[in-house]
């Protein structure tokens, strides 16, 4: 029987998420595994839990920033906080859902696309107008993208996602689950590693 | 010159760190350093930044206590949660000044004993009968210290200690800074063990 995908959940407007989205892939498919992305819209959990950015809690959000910008350049990753910050992930999320009924594999890819504009080059990707061109110049087909944007079908999967991670338990990005057991944020993936080393300790 | 010491900040009902004291001065001795313990009352930088502990978070705080028992046991820890959660650390953090005026390497020895109580074994330790009797089991004048904790002056220093660290912009614990560099949480220790090696990336 095939292992587990790990189940990768994010946000894309969540710069650890993106931090994470870097390394995830590899790391699993250094042990066999793959991962399955599951982008949510991380201000509905926030609606939950009564928290919010974590870049604009007072003293630890200054702190924040700056431990992104070290984490990344100790992983090796480009990093820019976007001027605007946070933003609406709506467009982004369903862009991904939209891709994914017909090319799962195209999903990540473009995850990734937007990932980098945002966090990578420091891009505004709240609009869908940008979110579509960022589909077209990865080579998907752009006019069909943007009517999905509008497709109720689609705002009801982002919908679904949001609430089923909600439904469990799952309160920040990045958040993995591995075989059942939870882990959240881009520090954590060292110890998913271990953990599919080992088997859990 | 020799190297300055690592300030390492931390409230007596932090989890976290008491993880981290556990590993804190052995990492520092592999790069022939020291440490500065430092700790002080959260619940007066909580007031400032709004935040609160952890452990009572929605969601968060359920996965918070897993993810303590998990790292312990990554690291070889003992680690038990105390029933009564968060505790007043006021008796523990004056023992610690009282006892470090005459005898700093007392005070370090003092503040793994309370620590140990607390999360090794899952104690009471918020009473200052208590934590007189830790310190008169660890060989610490249980007479003189009790006498001390009812000093003015050694409560201001308390004070001092956690205005001064307020100014400095620590919001949580452990909190540690290594010529200069801030990073806050256990799992960043990895960070600090890699900032020392290398001089910082």
């Amino acid at each position: 029987m095939m292992a587990a995908p790990i189940e990768f959940f994010f946000d894309f407007s969540s710069p650890y998420g993106y931090l994470a989205s870097g390394r995830i892939d590899a790391l699993a498919a250094k042990h066999g595994r793959i991962v399955a992305w599951h982008p949510i819209l991380l201000g509905a959990v926030f609606k939950v839990t009564g928290s919010g950015p974590l870049t604009q809690a007072p003293l630890k959000g200054g702190y924040s920033v700056m431990d992104m910008h070290r984490c990344a350049r100790l992983w090796g990753v480009p990093f820019e906080m976007p001027a605007a910050f946070p933003f609406s992930t709506v467009a982004a999320c369903r862009a991904f859902y939209a891709v994914e009924e017909t090319d799962p594999a195209g999903a990540v890819r473009l995850a990734k696309a937007i990932y980098g504009a945002a966090f990578g080059a420091g891009g505004d990707i709240a609009g869908p107008e940008t979110v579509v061109e960022i589909a077209r110049v990865a080579g998907f087909d752009g006019t069909a993208l943007a009517a999905s944007l509008q497709d109720p079908r689609i705002k009801d999967k982002v919908k679904q996602a949001t609430d089923r991670a909600i439904a469990r338990e799952i309160f920040g990005s990045p958040y993995m689950i591995v075989d059942g057991e939870p882990f959240w944020g881009a520090d954590r993936l060292d110890h998913v590693d271990r953990w599919l080393a080992t088997g859990g300790w």
